[in-house]
Formats: structure tokens, C-alpha cells, sequence
């Protein structure tokens, strides 16, 4: 059976791929995707999203969502995805139009008429899920899970403290994971891991088709990037998040209680503080990702990619 | 000319009062009511809102809000308010009831569809306000001023820092002063002093009308419960943001900076932090409410109210 | 019997007053001077002291104390007090040296061998105390009593949360205020109110002699400095916690509970948190001055003028 | 040529390994010891560390130091070194006994009398340290170098967030980290490595003497106690700190800037944030330990217990 997901996203290269692979994995439903402000301001992250969407003749609903963060100042990853937010890729003349209906109003309309088998995918600032958590806060009895990408039990990647999608919005992550929702999270710990070297570049450039050409020219420029955190080439963090669904199997996870910093003035501002040894005696909120059977991982996104045109 | 104005409440003693004035005075044309929790659950602020309207008959539509705060954990004045939110009157069945949409997208829809000359009259916590700009954030060129009851220069009356409404939503009053609206804000040094003692009940029962009588059932019970703020009579706090906008030039004001403390972990946490002496030289964001002419704010308490039923 | 008592101070032009009044008043057994960086850097409050002290011919021990704060990055009030911390006045070459002693480990020395008769009044940031009561923790049973100058209940004077004393080592006052030692506090509340207009100034002058002169001296020069705080000549904070030894049936107090807000990086930092109206309901820990009859305060300090030379 | 250095410590069991390796290599002068209130209050720390040196025939002078961190409340880590502080060995009646000096004035009159080559080696929380650099700044020139046992760059122990010594006293911290003493920290990522298994605590047994059968004595103890860290075995963190004096080739370091969260009301209260990929581009002010050569680490703290009795 289908599992039924929306994906929220601030698109952003590995959110490009992400939407990939969930648009046309055969065990997915992608009934919609939602935008936000994240890498970059609310009309690049949408521009993107609809691009991709057109270049690959994707025909899933698009709904523009929150602008800027609950509370906190806006604060972009440009030093990580470029002045359009997606640097690297070329895209023709976009066809594809946002819907006109707000995602946060679209998210409470869908969940409220589901029958509670919807999975929500956030893979940037969690400010949609939560404005629609607050809106109406009884969606937290219809969602059947969040899986989401963010945060991390070790460094983070915006400050030392804080991994950039919670960094970017601490008070909606903090509502997020004080919800009572399933939460299922994949960290910089496990995603840091998940390298698009040279290697896979050339793998996936070799279907030979319209997204492999795209995973090329986006990771091509991340690989670049990346230098700024340490590593050797571009992390697909957010696809992570959507394999989860595909193949839970083929992680290794361990329940924790999490709690986010959402101490706006202090230096810590948006860690997510992740009890691993369980030091608080509290009940866990939140599966953690902790590593990843690489040689799967990368077979299903081929698999998926090779799907499309 | 009639001046527009929208009144969300969290319908509390003073805010029903508040609600009488601005329902029937000559000058205002109270367009809608938008309930949110505060003083007590948003079930209960809701039903006394409801009940004021149906006991004296106003047809103001009303609609129904946040029902938490942004982040923080709900906190409601049940000392100050008792267990209905409105403890002292009786009611008998109410046939009002509320409109079906959102207080928030009901702000939203009336803003941007006027021509940017309605006035929000807050005298609850900020929830519905900052909901509403954050999910709308075009909202904030169409609101022509908001004029809000909240905060204080000196000493709280919810924790030593901080005042009942902001406390109740930090969050939402940081983002509403930050907002770059028009803000005029009646805090505590000013609302203590407007106390309805002894002679001003007996004055207003003496109207000998529905609206009177209602006056004097809700201000008996308050004149007993601000003994914890060691005040000598129930102070009507949130009539004074109304009346600013039928007699502004009965108010003594001082403009300035406000910030809110939004460190949610700290004993600070609420307080409005007024920039007084302009210690920072910062661009003043509010006006600041400092005292007032009792015996006019009165006559127009009274002659409104004799308006009524 | 007289009373006493160590001056802490960060000379500063009130705290040159109450070195007058505790210096020649009969009542009070004045045992030595500790001096602490505050109003400017040590160098300058103690060379500050020690000028006040020569000029008048007073043979009371001045010990250096602590040039920094304890936690905090330093902070001083020239925007007050000048360049030197004592501008105004001019005085001739210095011969009084300080001790050799620290000013910590004087206030340990004194306080452990004695008889636990012995009152501090520190009238800048609470530094050499708190450390002092950290190095030897058994002073707490042997200080009679503090009574500071320091914090407020309501505005503050240095941010619009903080009075300068707290706000130059709020963690120092934090420590003072959670001792267990009997605490009496002299607040902006109070000595804002104490004010050397021109006729107090001319008064003082009147006497003729060598202090009077400094009088005037010093407050000739904060009659026009204190416009910052919005007032009309230049209050004399410090003496009044030094005239509370002498005289406390012309006070007005009350006694709360006090903390400090030491969140480093929030707004609030600093902040003397008065329950006032004891909303906490916990154990008062702290005796707060709210007022003080001016004409009784003016005729002591003209009386012990007066016995200078 | 020896290395002169200062063991401050709070003993507890790894402090008296430390303790064993400190006072009998060839290349390490110890001056003195000076003893800090962290895994247990200080009288227990104290009396630990005066039974580790009656049991072993140490001469080094102990001085007993601060019995309360800087500003928090105390807090010790009974959960991991028992009731006594050093739970496991038992000691016969103890004839050493502590100078009369306190800890804090020892290390000032000591640097301040040196030539500048004095190494300090703090592996308990740092107040002694931050109490010496306050009360007589000038000791910072004076300072050869801190290494110092304690912080973590990734999960903490005492807390998510916060590694003990660190944690038992952040404003501490903070004070030596920003000090501009050449910082070097020894953090939990490379002292959770050095685990005394089985194997390692029959091996130091087996040199047959008091130090071995000590050693034995109180790694079996952590051995089980450790267990709430999900380590295999217990840390013998402290070491690393006297080990890196010896023989620093055997560590691989990265230099990086270090700050403390003092945010005492917050959830990352304590935590060492350490920019690893120099995201703030700040300039390193701590050297900090990655890994260890275990095999040389070992053979080291073998060698140096052979030469006790």
C-alpha cells in the first residue's frame, strides 16, 4: 500500500531531490507540497520548488506558506545554496503555478478531512507545520507521523549549537516536538553521511535522463559548498527523511526525549538537545536517525530516479 | 465620522465592559469581536463573549480564535477571574452563537479587503494579532493603528516583571511591537488607576438598565479579587484602549521604544521593557498610555452604557 | 552606641557624600573604606577615595578591591560621572595611600574577628561582597547587616530593566541578595527623589567650610549630568543607604522578595525583581526603601557636614 | 627539563589517578595541589584527596579551595563517585592534613612569585581557577598554560547539553575561557575513549604495589558506576589532562573558539560550545583534544605507577 505523504520544503538543492525521489517512488503518495522560507526567502524556496516541478513535468500540487519565522529574525542559508537558493541548475521559462491556497490552510484542510494516514515531511523550517499546529491544534490527532530533517545531537552546521532548518525557526521546532506527534528525525549525526561524492555524481548523471542530468547540476555545485562545513562533498540531508518512508529498515534509530534552545538571545538558540543517555528520565518524543545502510540508500534513489523522464 | 474598529477579547470582567462601550458608543463602529484564550481557556472567553452579546442584544458578529498561546505554555488569570473567566453575573440561555470562521483569517479577509482604516483593539494576549500578521504579513500596511491594552512601565501584576496579557503570550506581544504597525499601548501605570469604587458601581446600577445592572454584577466581583494586586477597587484595564479612540486627548502619553522579554526561561519572561528616559535611542515603536482624566473616561462609561438596553 | 560599619564604594561623586556622612557622624563607627570598580575603572574610584579622604583630612583605611566584575564584561557610568569618574572638582596632590591589603580579604579579616556587630553598606556593584562572601562563606553569620544602594522596583536607570550598581555585576548582587544575610535596599524608587536642587546645593555651601564647598563641587557638576535620567538636578543615591544607619524611622519600607535577573544575554539582565505585591509567596529576603522625609535626610547631612573642617 | 605544574581537583576517582601520575613522573614537577568542591562537596574532596596522598606517601602540599561554585547552586555527581566522593577503596586512618592556605591565595602568591612557567591543571569545575583571575588579574601573564580537564564539543554528561566540571560552574568557565590563557581542554569526545576495562585494571594490579591495587581499588568501582554514560567501562578523563604534559605528541588537537552558555535559566546551561568548523570566524582561543595513541597513553600511566610504592 501507498504510504500518503506531503512534503514541506524551502527548495534548496537536496530538497530538489528529495522531491524527486518522493514524486516517483512507487510506495509513495505524494499528495502535495508545501513551501517555506528557509535557504532562502519565501518567493526563491517557491520558484524552485515550481521549477523543478515543471523541468520534470511533476503534476503535484504547490502551495505557498509561511514567509518568515514564528518569532525570531529571518535568517537564510545563502552561504550554502546560493542568491537563488538552488545555484547550479538552469531552468527554461516555469509553466507551473503555485495554487492559491495558503499550504498552512491546505494543511489543516487535508489533515482534518483524512482519515489520520497522512505523513508529513518537513525538510526545512518547521513554521508551516506549526502555524497549522496552532491554527488548529486538533490536525496533532490526524497526523500519523513527521518525519522531518533538522537538528542534530551533535555540532550543528548554523552555529555550533544549531542545525540550520531549526536553527532558522527554534520556536516552531520546539512546538513541533512538544506536539504529541510521532516525530521521527534525521540529524546532521546521520545526514552528514550521506555524501553525493563524485561517484554517485557520475552514477546518477548516467541514467541518462532529465533527473539524472538535474541530481548532476545541483549536486555539482554542492559539492563545492559544502567545504564550509567540513566535509568532502555535498550532503543529500533532506532525501534521508523520505527514504525513511521507503525503507525504515534500512536505518538505525534509537528514541530519545528532545527538547529545542529557544533561548532567542543566548548562543545555543536552536539546539536540539537530544537526551542519547536518557539522563532526564523523561518519555522519549522523537526517533532519532542514526545511521544509514549507504548501499541501500543510494540504490533506491537510482531506482527512483530512473522513473522519471 | 465613525471611527472602525475590530475588539478581540479574552472576555474577563473588564473586557466585557470593554465590550459595552465599544458595541454602543456613537463614534466607533465595532465591525466584529475576535475571542481569544487569556483570562481563561478560549471554550470559556468565548461563551462569556457570546453572553454579553445575547444578554444585551448586540449583533456584532463573533468569532472565535487562538486557543494557545504562540509558544509558551498556556497561562490563565482564574485568581483574578475565577473559574468562568467572568465569575460574579448570571446568565440565562444564550442564542448567540459564534461565526463559523477563524478569528485569524477573519482578521486577515476584513484587513485586506478595506481601504486601511480599521483600528484592532486587543485587550487580551496577542495571539490572534500575531497570527494573523504572520500569516498575512500585508496585513501590517492595512491596519491604521492598533491600540492595545497590555505590558507596563513599572511593576507586573503576573509575576513582579510582567503584566497578565503579554505574560499570557510574549511571543505574540514581541512580534506585534516589532511589527512596524502604530501601536498605542494602555499598560498597567495607567489601568490601576481607573478603579470602579464603590460610587462609580452605585453611579452606573443607577442607569437602572440592563447594561448598568451587568456593570455592577461584574465590578462587585472584581472589587473583591484585586485584593491580590493590592489595589482598593477592580480597575476596568481594557476599557481604556477603547475609550482612547473616542477621546484621545484625555490621555497623557509618552512615545518610546518597547521590547518584550521573549526568554521563556527566565523571570523577566512578558515583561515589556518601556525605554522611558531613551536610554538606547532607538526610534520610539509605541505610544504609551501614562495617565488619564477619571471623571471624563467616566462620563463617557456612563453615557454609553445609558445607550444600552 | 554608635554602629559599625564598612563603606563599599565606587567613588563617584554621591558616593564622596556618603564617605562625608559615614566619615563625621556620631553615631556611626566608620572602620574602613573598600573600594571597587563601578561608576569608572578601580584606578580611578580609588584615587577618587583617596582624594575625597586626603582633602577632608579623614585617617580611615582604604582598601583596593575587585577592577572587574565577576562574570560579566565591565561596565561604567561616564555618561554620569565623567572622565574621571569624579568630575567636578578639583583637588590638590594626594598623600593618603591605600592599604596594602585587598579589599576581600580585609572585609574576611574584619568580619570573622568580629563580633558579628559590624553593617556593610555598599554603594556601588556588589563585586568585593559577593566575592568575599564566596571566599570565606562563613562572613554570612557575621555581617549584621547589609543595607545597599542599588536596584529598583520600578525603571531602571542604566537599561530600562537595570540600575547601574546591579547592572555592573548582576551576578555579584544576585549572590548578596540569595546570602541569607538581613539585606535593606536603598532603589531608584527611593533615591530618585533625593535631589540636590540648587537650594540643597547652596545650603550646603553656606556652611562655609572645606566640605560644604565639596558639596557643591560635586553636585553642581551631577545637577546638570542627570538630565539622562529625565531629572531635575542630581539625586544623592548613595547617602541614603548610609542616613538609613543613622536615622530609619524617616523611612518608609517594605519588605519582599528580591532576585536578580543574571540571563547575560537578554534585555532584562540585571533587573532587581521586587515581588512587591507577593505574587511568588515566598520569604521576604529583603527590606526595600520606598520613601524618606526629605527635610529630616537634608538636616543630617548639613549636621555632619557641618563637624567637618 | 621538568614542568612545573599545579593539580587543582576535586577527587573523585579519576582525579586520583591523576593525582598518582602527577606527583611521581620524572618530567612533571608538582607544586602543589589544590582541591575544589565538584564531584562531592569539599570537606569529601578534600579528605579524598589528603587519603590518595597519606595512602601513597605524597609530600605535596594540599590546599583546600572553594567550597561553592561562582554564582549557581551546587551541584555534584554523587550518581557516578558515590557518597564519599571516591566510593571503592577504603583508607586506614589519614595523618596528612592541609595547609593552612587557601586554595585561591596559594595560587596567586605562587604565580605571582613564579617566572611564568607554571602549567595549571584543573580537572574539576574551574572555580578556584576563576576566583585566582579575578581577585588578582595580573595572574594571567603569569600562567604558563591551562589544560584542563572538562567540556565536551558533542553530547555532555551531566546533561544533553553540559559536560560536569563544566556544568558544576559555567560563569567559572567562562572567566578561564575567556581569560586569554593559552586554553588547552581535554572534552569528554576524547576522554570517553579512555576506558580502564578489564584487561587495563588487571594489568596496573599486577605491578603489585599500593599504586596499582589503588588504581585497581578505583576503577572498579567506575568500572560499574559509568554505566549511566552508556560507556563499556569507566573514563579515565582527569588523566589525559597530566598525560598531555608529558607527552603531548601522543594527542592529535584542533585549535578552535570556545564559549561557555551561562544562561543559568536554560536548557544548555554549562555547555562548552565549541566552533569546529569556525563558523563564527572568531579566533581560537582553546586547543582541544580529539584523540589519543591509547597504547602510549597507557604504557605512560603503567610506567609512572611502577614508581610508587
Amino acid at each position: 500500500m501507498k504510504r500518503k505523504m506531503i512534503l514541506d520544503c524551502d527548495t534548496g538543492h537536496d530538497d530538489a531531490i528529495a522531491l524527486m525521489v518522493a514524486s516517483k517512488h512507487p510506495n509513495i503518495d505524494l499528495l502535495g507540497v508545501t513551501v517555506v522560507a528557509g535557504n532562502q526567502t519565501l518567493p526563491k524556496t517557491l520558484k524552485n520548488t515550481l521549477n523543478v516541478c515543471d523541468h520534470l513535468g511533476l503534476d503535484v500540487p504547490v502551495y505557498a506558506g509561511m514567509s518568515l519565522p514564528l518569532v525570531r529574525k529571518q535568517y537564510v542559508a545563502d552561504d550554502v545554496h546560493g542568491e537563488s537558493g538552488l545555484d547550479g541548475p538552469v531552468f527554461g521559462p516555469c509553466n507551473k503555478k503555485a495554487e492559491d491556497k495558503h499550504a498552512v490552510l491546505y494543511l489543516i484542510e487535508t489533515l482534518m478531512n483524512s482519515d489520520g494516514d497522512i505523513t508529513l515531511v518537513p525538510v526545512g523550517p518547521l513554521t508551516n507545520i506549526a502555524m497549522a499546529i496552532r491554527l488548529e491544534p486538533r490536525i496533532v490527532d490526524k497526523i500519523q507521523e513527521i518525519v522531518l530533517m533538522g537538528g542534530a545531537i551533535n555540532l550543528g552546521n548554523a552555529t555550533p549549537a544549531a542545525e540550520f532548518n531549526i536553527y532558522a525557526d527554534p520556536e516552531a521546532a520546539q512546538i513541533v516536538f512538544s506536539s504529541g506527534v510521532k516525530i521521527t528525525m534525521m540529524g546532521l549525526d546521520l545526514t552528514n553521511t550521506v555524501l553525493a561524492n563524485m561517484q554517485i555524481i557520475e552514477r546518477m548523471e548516467a541514467l541518462g535522463n532529465k533527473a539524472g542530468k538535474l541530481f548532476g547540476d545541483i549536486m555539482r555545485f554542492t559539492f563545492k559548498s559544502q567545504a564550509v562545513n567540513g566535509l568532502e562533498a555535498g550532503p543529500v540531508h533532506d532525501v534521508t527523511a523520505v527514504t525513511y518512508l521507503i525503507a525504515p529498515e534500512i536505518y538505525k534509530t534509537k528514541d530519545m526525549f528532545v527538547e529545542v534552545d529557544t533561548n532567542i538571545y543566548g548562543p545555543s538558540y536552536g539546539r536540539t538537545l537530544c537526551d542519547f543517555n536518557n539522563r532526564y528520565h523523561k518519555k522519549a518524543n522523537a526517533t532519532i536517525g542514526l545511521s544509514l545502510d549507504l548501499d541501500a540508500f543510494w540504490n533506491i534513489v537510482e531506482d527512483t530516479l530512473r522513473k522519471h523522464n
